[in-house]
């Protein structure tokens, strides 16, 4: 769009619209449109929800969990099981198992997985805190909630390694056939991972 | 997400990001840990953009669109031929035009067509301004770019109706093979029009 035709303001807010993942040029385009067509329902609710999120949202010190206060709602929580910590690559990734309802534990946010080709070392991620988390005396089991992608499964291996010392079980989560898939569409790997951990009925 | 994860202010963020077009609840919730990830050189950006959009950003009290100046730069603009006027049904078009740089002229936004399933008549649609801008004695053309759906084909009638004591010519867009279309993919409709108004080479 021309600059000339609506002015600095429309073209910059396209352009910021435009770096949020999911939305390209022409979509931060119809949602420029949209926020300005919608000024009082749309518009100043979402320039308020960033300002309030820009201030209070903090990364927990304990976990690297994002919230309102910190240390983060999960870790405050005392009904949560201390004994496992769940590890994940990324926010997303917790918020994922808290909306499956997956476990009541607390976790620990790494920030990434390990991977050389783009530069990202032990040093990069939370791992020094993990490993300091998993010798207090409460830690039994630090289950690694990682991708089954060959970086995520490398994160899995090093962490594993380094937990030697401190006398927790560090499981992995198990493969197989998800809920609701057909075999059909499944790869091999898959499929033979459900085969060799077959369950009884 | 539930709430006791991530804190109402993240929960309340990617709700609204979840209203703007092409975003739905799971890209919203990537949008929003994006945005929370680059609080300085996303989020507070994208904050101040909001807010200065919401009080600079006006619809021009001549043709409709959105600008920052009142009248538009395109109506305020010495230069454009004031003999046409292009109508359009939404801003979004009117930008679509401008990109294309089809023609130096001013425009008409209609805020829709006339759709009497939706419930959208005349009164809905700045119609009423178009005809009286007709009437000005400099007014030679209009020009309907309206979609060629029955409502646009349907609203381009209902004002050539209104047009004909103003004493100017009222056009449409050409139909025809889109620039790089191939013939295989056009629908029929298509097709006979762009044979019927062949043009020599």
């Amino acid at each position: 769009m021309p600059t000339a035709v609506a002015g600095p303001e429309i073209e910059r807010l396209i352009q910021l619209l435009a770096r949020l993942p999911g939305l390209g040029p022409r979509s931060a385009r119809r949602a420029a449109l949209h926020l300005i067509k919608k000024r009082d329902l749309l518009m100043a609710p979402l320039a308020a929800a960033l300002q309030s999120a820009m201030e209070k949202i903090a990364i927990c010190r304990i976990c690297g969990n994002l919230d309102t206060q910190n240390p983060c709602a999960v870790c405050s929580d005392p009904r949560r099981d201390p004994s496992i910590i769940i590890v994940v690559a990324d926010v997303a990734d917790l918020w994922a198992l808290e909306r499956a309802h997956a476990v009541d534990a607390r976790y620990h946010v790494l920030g990434g997985t390990l991977s050389p080709l783009d530069g990202v070392g032990p040093e990069d991620l939370s791992i020094e805190a993990l490993i300091t988390r998993a010798h207090a005396p409460e830690v039994k089991e630090v289950i690694l909630a990682l991708n089954a992608t060959v970086d995520g499964q490398t994160t899995a291996h090093y962490i594993t390694d380094l937990l030697a010392g401190a006398g927790v079980k560090a499981t992995g989560l198990a493969h197989g056939v998800p809920v609701g898939g057909e075999l059909d569409y499944l790869d091999e790997g898959t499929l033979t991972a459900a085969i060799r951990s077959r369950t009884p009925f």
